[in-house]
Formats: C-alpha cells, sequence, structure tokens
C-alpha cells in the first residue's frame, strides 16, 4: 500500500481538518493496514487498537493536539494517534529496542501527554491538567479516552467524583467495546449494557414528556391523568444514570466507528462549559481485521503472526512460566479444597484458565481492581480458604496498602503467585516488575520465593500453601526456565550453594540470574576463578546460612534483577557487615531509574546481569 | 450512672434479643452516657460512635454475632459493639498502653472479625469472607458498615462491581451521616442527598404504576395514553439508583437512630437470598451530646475534653508539625502562585485549614481518595503548578503504585507533606507511620527529607519546591518538635554533624529521633564517650558525606524510627560496607512487627529509640 493520506498527515494531524469525510475514511483504511501489517512483525497490541483507528482520526479532526491534551488510558490504543502525529515512518521499530513505545511516550512527541501502562489512572491525570489549565487562563480541552474494562478499577470512580460539577475542559470518552483484556466482569459490565440499549429508554422518556406536555393540565378526561402526569413528571426528571448523577453531563451511545458521528458529538460536546462531559462511544475490537474481530482476546496483545490466517509464528508450543503455574495449582487444588484462585482480569496471562474451568467455583476474576482482589483474597483467608492471587509484578505495586492493612496486619495467609516479576521486555517501562522484592519486604511477615526451574517453582508453590508467613509469595519470571547447570535439583531449603565452599568469590543471586551466573560461573573457571553462588530460593526473610557463606569468601557480589534501593542485596550487605564482614561487597541492580522497552537479554546486559557482565564484574575486582 | 443494662449485656449480646425495645432504649441512653464519659477522659472518636448507638444494638438483636460477622469500615465507630461486647468492664483503658484498642481488634475479642483504620476496605473483606461462608455451607451472615464518607474512595466500587449480583449473605450497611472527616466532598454526596431526598421519587414511581395499572389497556379515551402508559411503563422498570444497578438489593433510607424501624429493616434484608443487600441508614453524628450534634467534626477524633462544656482540655495552644507546616504553605504561596495544595478529607488534620481559606481556588479536598490525589497531582504538575499534597503516613501507602506511574515516571514533581510519619501514639496498629521511607525510597528520584525542628521544616518545604527530584517528601511526626542541644541551627544541608569529627562511635539518625540522641550524646560523655551525631536532614538519597564521616569511626549505629527492613538504615549499611568500612555497624528500628497503640514515649523506649535506650545501646557496644 502506498499510504498516500498517512504520509501526507506525516506529524502535522491538523491537517485532518482539510480532510473530507470520504478522505478521512480512506486514511482509516491506510492505518487499518499499517497496523496490521506492523503488528503482524513485531507483536504488540492489535485488536483494541483497530477499534480506535475512527475515534483517534475523529478526535484529531475535532480537537487541536497538542494544544488540547490526548490522555490515553492504559495506552496500548495509541497506535493511530502515534501513525498520525510523526512517527509513521519509525512504526516498523514500535516495540523494538530503541524504537518506538507501544505506549504513550512524552519524550517521543509532544502530542504524547502521560505514559500509561495502567489502567484507570487517566480521569485522574486529564483533570488534574483540565484544572491547571483553568487556573492559567487557558482554554483548551484535555480530552480522556477510556475503556469500559477500566471501569472495574476504583481509581476512575475517585476521580469522577471528584471532577463531576466542577468547571473546567474535561472530555472523558468512555470507549465501550464490550470487552476488558479477558471478558467482561462483574456489574458495570452489565451496567453499561444497560445504558447501551438504552435507546428504548431515552425515546421512552422523551415519548412520555412529549405525551404529557400535550395533554392539558387541569381538563383531563380521568382524574387519575393528572396525578400520573405530575408524578411521572417528578419521575423522569431525575438524572439519566449515575454519570449525570455524579455531575458529567452525559453523550451518548454514539457508533465511535462512524467518524462524522463522532465528529459531530465532540462539537456537541464543546457546547458545555460549565461541567464536564462523558462521551459513550461504542467501538468493535478488532474492526477490519476478521481473525481479530473473530477473537479480540487473543489480538488484544499477541506475538507475530501471519497476516493471511491470523496464526501466530511462534516458537513451538514451549510452556512456560505462567503455564507451569497454572498446571501445579490445578494439581494441588485436586488435593485440597480449600485452594481458590484469584486474578485481576488475567486470567489467561497468568495461567489460569484451565484452573477456572476445572475449579469455577474456586475462581474469582475480580475485574481489573488489584486493590480489592488483595483484600478480598483477606476476607476468604478469614474464613478459612488459601486464596491464591496470581498477578503482574507490576500491577501488583497497585494493593501496596492492601497487602500491609488486609492482610498482614489481619494476621491471615493470602499467598501471591507473582508472573512478569524483573524485566518484560518490549512492554517496557509501565511494565517492568523490578519493585515486587523491595515493597513486599516492608511488610511484616512477609515471605518471598523465587525459583529458578519450573520444578522449583512446584516445590515452592507448596511450600507457599502449605507453611507459614501472612504475605507469601513465589516470584517468577516473564518466559521461560534458563539453563541450569548439570546436576542441578530443585530442593525446598531456603538456600543452595553451588560450587566449592572455599571459593574465594561469592555470587549472591535468585530467580533466573542464577542460570547467567552459572554459566558465568563455568567461563571464570577457564580463568582461574573459584566462584561459588549462593542461591536464594528464598529471597526474604534472607537465611543466615547464605549470609555465614559469604563470610567465607573475600569477595560478595550481589546480582539482583530488580531495583536497588530497598532490594533484597541491601538488606544482604547491611547483614554481612553486622556480621563484621571484613571482604568487598557490591550490590549489582537496577539503580533509580525506569527501564525502557528491548528484548530481555538486551535488558540484562545493560544492567550488568549477563553472563558475560557478571563475568567482567567478577575480573574487574580479583 | 449504674450501667444495669449494660452490666447485664456483660459479653453476651444475644442477651439483648430477650430485651423490649423500651429496654433497648434504656441500654442506649447507657452506652451514650459511657461513651461521652470515657472520650472525655481518654480522647478517643466520639461523633460517630454516638451517631451508631442505636444502629449497633439493632444489629446485635437481628444478628447472631459472633456466627454472623460484623465488619466496620475504617473501625472508628466500633464503641459501642465493644461496649455490648465484653469490653464494658475494660473500656476505660481506651487506647490507653495495654488497654483495649479504639479500632477493632480480633485479638481482644471473637466479635472482632477485621482490624481496621484505613477506609473503605470492609466490602471486599466482608464479600471475601461472604463467600468463603457461602462455600463452606455456613449460611450466617455477613454484615458490613460502611459510612458515606468511604464512598469517596475507589476501592468500595471495585468490590461492589464484584460482589454484585452474586448469591452470598452479604449486607452491607450504609451508614449515611452526610459527613465524611471533614465535609462531604464531591459528587457521591450529592449522589446521597438525591437517594435521601427519594421519598417522593418512590412516591411517584409507585403512584404512575398504580395509576398505570388501574388505565385499562386498548380502550383508553387517548391514543396517547396507551403510547404514554408503555413508554412511562419502560421507563419506571429501569432500576432505582446505582446501587440496583450494580446488582444490589437497595432498601432505604431508615431511621438510623430508631431500633424498631432498624430491625425490621435487617429482617427484611434476610429475605433476599439470591442477592447482597445494601441497606441505607441515616444517623446524626453527635446523636445525644449537644457539643458533638452541633460540630461533629470537632469530635470526630478528640483529645480529653470537660463533659460539661465540650471544651476541650488541652496543653495551652501549642503549635504543632501540623500548624507549622500550614503556616509555611501560605506563606510560600503568598510568593509562588503555582503552589497549590492536595488533601483527602484531611484538611484539619494536616494543617491546611487556613490555606484552604486564603487560597480556595488554589485547595484541593479529593475526598478519602489518597489514590486519586496523587495521579491527580502529577495532572496539576503536568499543567506547570507545584502541588502540595499533605497526608498521613500511613495513609500515603494506599498510593504506592500512583507516585511510581504517575508521578515519577511521568517525570513530573510532586511535593509530599508527609504528617504522622513515626510513631503516632494512641491511634495503634494501623495509623502508624513506620512505612514511608522504605516505600518512598524504591521509588526512582524520589527525595526524603525530615526536619527535626520546625524551622528546619520551612526550610526543607522551601528546597522540596524550589529543588528537583520527582517523588519528593517533607516526613514529619505528629506532634511537636523535640529536644534541641544549645547552639542548634536549622541548615539546608542535606547532612549535619554534632559532635566531635574524631569521635569513636558515630549515631546516625533523622527527624525527632536526633533529638533522643542529643540527649544521649550528653549522657555518654559524663560516661567519658565520645559520640558524634550524623543527622540526615535529607534521609534519601543518603549523601556521600554521611558515610564519609562514619567510615572515620569505630561503631556506626543507625537508629530509625521506621520499619528495618527496607529502611535508610539498611542502606547505610550496605554503602558502609560497599566502601569497605572494617567498624561495627548495627541498625536499630522496628523489626519485621505491627506496632500496638501506647504513647509515643512508651514506644520510643519500647523500640529502644528512647535516649535511655540510645544509651545502652552505645554502652553494649563500646
Amino acid at each position: 500500500m502506498a499510504y498516500n493520506y498517512l504520509k501526507k498527515v506525516n506529524d502535522n494531524p491538523a491537517f485532518l481538518k482539510e480532510m473530507s469525510y470520504a478522505e478521512l475514511e480512506c486514511l482509516a483504511k491506510e492505518v487499518r493496514e499499517k497496523l496490521i501489517d506492523t503488528v503482524s512483525k513485531t507483536g504488540g497490541h492489535l485488536a483494541s487498537n483497530l477499534g480506535v483507528v475512527e475515534l483517534t482520526i475523529a478526535m484529531h479532526k475535532a480537537f487541536d493536539s497538542p494544544k488540547d491534551a490526548f490522555i490515553w488510558d492504559v495506552g496500548h490504543q495509541v497506535y493511530t494517534h502515534k501513525l498520525l502525529t510523526g512517527r509513521f515512518d519509525k512504526f516498523d521499530t514500535l516495540r523494538q529496542n530503541g524504537g518506538i513505545s507501544g505506549f504513550p511516550n512524552p519524550e517521543e512527541s509532544k502530542h504524547d501527554y502521560f505514559a500509561a501502562g495502567h489502567s484507570g489512572t487517566s480521569v485522574s491525570s486529564g483533570f488534574g491538567l483540565a484544572e491547571a489549565k483553568q487556573m492559567a487562563g487557558d482554554d483548551s480541552y484535555s480530552v480522556v479516552v477510556i475503556g469500559d474494562g477500566s471501569f472495574s478499577g476504583g481509581l476512575v470512580y475517585e476521580a469522577l467524583n471528584n471532577a463531576g460539577r466542577k468547571k473546567c475542559k474535561l472530555i472523558v470518552v468512555l470507549n465501550d467495546n464490550e470487552m476488558s483484556i479477558s471478558s467482561p466482569v462483574g456489574s458495570i459490565a452489565k451496567y453499561l449494557t444497560r445504558i447501551r440499549t438504552n435507546k428504548v429508554y431515552y425515546k421512552a422518556k422523551n415519548a412520555v414528556l412529549d405525551v404529557l406536555d400535550d395533554l392539558p393540565y387541569g381538563e383531563s378526561v380521568h382524574n387519575e391523568l393528572t396525578t400520573l402526569k405530575r408524578a411521572a413528571k417528578d419521575y423522569i426528571y431525575q438524572s439519566n444514570n449515575f454519570f449525570e448523577d455524579l455531575g458529567f453531563q452525559y453523550m451518548g451511545p454514539v457508533d465511535g466507528n462512524d467518524i462524522k458521528a463522532l465528529c459531530r458529538a465532540f462539537e456537541g460536546a464543546k457546547e458545555f462549559d460549565d461541567r464536564p462531559v462523558l462521551l459513550h462511544v461504542q467501538t468493535v475490537k478488532g474492526l477490519g481485521y476478521e481473525p481479530a474481530e473473530l477473537d479480540p482476546s487473543q489480538f488484544h496483545g499477541i506475538s507475530r503472526f501471519n497476516v493471511l490466517t491470523g496464526e501466530p509464528i511462534s516458537v513451538p508450543g514451549k510452556k512456560n512460566y505462567s503455564d507451569t503455574f497454572g498446571d501445579f495449582l490445578c494439581e494441588m487444588a485436586a488435593k485440597n479444597d480449600k485452594i481458590c484462585a484469584i486474578t485481576a482480569a488475567m486470567s489467561i496471562g497468568t495461567g489460569l484458565e484451565n484452573f477456572s474451568k476445572r475449579y469455577p467455583d474456586r475462581f474469582f476474576d475480580v475485574g481489573i481492581a488489584e486493590e480489592h482482589a488483595v483484600t478480598f483474597s483477606g476476607g476468604l483467608a478469614k474464613g478459612g480458604l488459601i486464596p491464591v492471587f496470581a498477578v503482574y509484578s507490576t500491577f501488583l505495586q497497585r494493593a501496596y496498602d492492601e497487602l500491609v492493612h488486609d492482610v498482614s496486619m489481619q494476621n491471615q495467609k493470602v499467598v501471591l503467585a507473582i508472573d512478569r516479576a524483573g524485566f518484560v521486555g518490549e512492554d517496557g517501562r509501565s511494565h517492568q516488575g523490578l519493585l515486587d522484592v523491595a515493597f513486599l519486604r516492608t511488610i511484616p511477615d512477609s515471605v518471598i520465593y523465587s525459583p529458578s526451574s519450573y520444578e522449583e517453582l512446584g516445590l515452592q508453590l507448596q511450600k507457599a500453601i502449605d507453611n507459614g508467613g501472612r504475605v507469601v509469595a513465589v516470584r517468577y519470571p516473564r518466559g521461560y526456565e534458563g539453563y541450569l547447570p548439570k546436576g542441578y535439583k530443585a530442593v525446598s531449603d531456603p538456600v543452595s550453594i553451588f560450587g566449592k565452599k572455599t571459593a574465594s568469590v561469592s555470587i549472591v543471586t535468585y530467580g533466573n540470574i542464577f542460570s547467567n551466573a552459572c554459566i558465568a560461573k563455568e567461563k571464570l573457571s577457564e580463568y582461574g576463578i573459584d566462584v561459588k553462588i549462593i542461591k536464594l530460593n528464598r529471597v526474604w526473610p534472607i537465611d543466615e546460612l547464605a549470609v555465614k557463606e559469604a563470610l567465607k569468601s573475600d569477595t560478595t557480589l550481589f546480582f539482583e534483577e530488580g531495583i536497588k534501593s530497598g532490594g533484597a542485596g541491601e538488606a544482604f550487605g547491611s547483614m554481612l557487615l553486622e556480621h563484621k564482614y571484613q571482604g568487598d561487597f557490591a550490590h549489582i541492580a537496577v539503580d533509580n531509574t525506569f527501564v525502557h522497552h528491548a528484548p530481555i537479554s538486551v535488558l540484562l546486559d545493560e544492567y550488568s546481569l549477563s553472563p558475560q557482565k557478571i563475568v567482567e564484574e567478577v575480573l574487574r575486582r580479583v
């Protein structure tokens, strides 16, 4: 395809204002083509992006970006916006190392206001921005785009509650595609369904009012009619829905794949200058690419695929950590009917699909609501169950206080199955799982396991379920088991030592970095350097044996795929000093930064955690 | 008062079932008397407890505690429940060291299910418990009591969304006292007002339906009438309010100070066994004690007072850290019109009352919604303002991910004025501010200041506003400035050294513990022991100078009024070791536990942070 329109737009979305609706339809066609073509090669979010092509075009037609600010909730639906704001040329680099990000990124473009990745933050951010503009006398708009899935999270309500009835130029576009990440969860979805079918309702309301107005007061045939008329009017002049109750002007629902209808709606929305507007639009996920329309969940976040068939081009069905976790949990649940599983709209991503089918009564998908997931789990535990909350590391950050207040302080046990712990690769900054060890350690009676193999994951999950602790986490990386040395066997001890006890260099680590340390150890032995690896199977609390073993060596290097400040390595260093260690110590971890998107192997090298970098660090030290 | 009825009930609330309504009224009178009498001596929460006397009595009459579980949101309204469940005798020890807690406490009584203190967790906990009961075939009830103020927080919606339409024995009592902690904030309050006045609305609805049913279909005089009738019926058979949309059976509003009406409502609520119930009750805060009725905010959380006049028996108007912060911020705002202040329903507690009056356009009370407060502040910052979010340390825990994702990752600066950092005393476990340093340190480009005097608070707040960093916190304790040595002067350097540089013992600390360290230093000099105090004015990042100074001494002791794991002391130990420190090191902090309620001075001693304990620790080490 020649992409004539896209090339003309280039980095000037204002150009859309001069295009006719017919031309905009052609543009939409080009955008779709480009999305399918690129994502089939790079992987990424497809269904959601195909759904908002017209919406994004209409926004750029109706508003003036970047003067008017577009704020994208979660941000995975921002591809069309990127194509229309100077990133068409670089679009093939999507999610690649050094290429453009799959999420909004203010460092890439002045058209991107807020970086994103977590759900439900957009209304708060957008309202803050709108208030600041208002104070500065700036009359431009803040336009938020938020999916119906995000409405299962509480932050949106806090923001709506606060913004309602405020005089500010805030337009919230509720992008209703009848789909959160897995499937609609809970009552909000049903509520939206009700609004969606409300054409009848609005028509009925208008019909009643019309008829009432036509009927003459006082001289009606039936006395009842007067009563009826008054009562009906009282009743009907209630606000139409929750959004209006909150003080938003509600508009909709509008066909979100109809550019003209959208533009008309936006012009209508601009009319309200005494309150914020909630514009309800309905879009079709995956629109224009049949495989994605038929199975939007599959095409939410995907790897490379064959455009013709929609089939993934993937490594032959290798089992990953998520699958392994799901299998183990099913096995354990078969033997222990107290075990139940909780997910926050991530049953596929966390490997719980089988569990949800085999044990539907013990499976709880609570929506994109990590805070509630944790507090609810605390309640289940109080009721005698063993809740296992499977969650990505980055999203668990949202439930820090709930872990403190609603689990640990209650003296209850909740097991956390933390997926995507460590580097996650292409999803980038907002999705890296680098903080969990640091923030979990601060919680009284927390226990953190970190397997280096699938077998170990099973042992640790069993321990987490059977043994003590309150917030008990098993954290494992995205993807696959790494290299395991000859003779490796998973054990349930808190510490394992690999290498000669008398080695002068100790490498302390956990999780997948163990594999890299093993490779480094073998290379170093070629240089005649003996290294022992102190592998923390249980990262927290740190076992005394690990400290004792390190005390025997001259050099102790702690390699950690996590944040340095507050990381386990810091505790280890402090413990060594309290034990009067006289040797060299260094803590190599991610220091005071967010980590960009790139393949995990690249990131491991960049942050000095690859086998080669471990070798170099040791050579520098001895 | 003889408290005859209370004594009869003692620890058997089932006794209430045998009492007549007249007797229950007498009981209510006794409870009120006891509440006023005790709280006037111990301090505590009064207005909210006076409001729920009848509600609590009716709950114990209608349900069987502890078989049926009562779950109290926030938990500050639990005094009547305590009086009726075996804690009448100990009630005078309320909030005293070793006495009963001011919040629910499962360790005190089997009638207390969940400990509490933070807002909005009860529906999630209660729903979890109800699901667990359901799975176990246990048909007892879970009864949640939650105030309207908690509805400005998002967690409640996550829980309602998840629980709606589920078959479980969950009854949520919405205790609507038209009052969050300060004043009703936002749109939810207005929504409740609408429901409250809905008697008209429900009557109208019923009138319309009655009339419609009386009118014969088909043979009506007007053709319009048939249309009208159909349309009106369509319209009216929509659900009544948001709670019903969410799949709850809504009941109410009921007079929450009328025991008989409440009991009738509870019996009605039990009828619904296919869905959870939301029972809306209206109570009067402070009922039965005129000063509290007239000024419920003042009597929300109070110190000792004169029962006859309602006047506080207090230390003569000494300025505390909160007041000082408020004054400084007003001064700075006068000079810089970008400064704005945000509170999560704590304008009085955080000292922002004056600011809110002087700069109403730059003051934002967002409701009890710390997550939104932070994300909203990030939006304000993006719009060019300097947001200062004043918040208690314990409540800031709720916004951990928002600090990460919506401030730091956005490369925006939000200033945090963290009040009640460290021990808080009588409010106990859920309110201690012991985690902030540990969790803030994990956030890229965070800066943490901790003043030891009011003067220093001013300097640090100015630095936080003027200088770099993203999440920039100034954390200060509850209460007053401590002891300051002769010649002390606040400086804006990141580190201050007190004592001879050549001293063999270094005490490293920050905040109020500096005062205790100074007293200890003076005592130790009497023993001929020279100590230098390395005071971290900026706790994080730790300045190299602090490490260098410690390296010169033989013994370094880090005293920290905060959690040990992840605390600044751990980082300091690890840094010392990375600098090849050969001396003794110890990190004295709160280790792996929640801290009970007791006067701060008692807690400082218990956790080895009092002057005497610091002296003892040094003597043990040298």
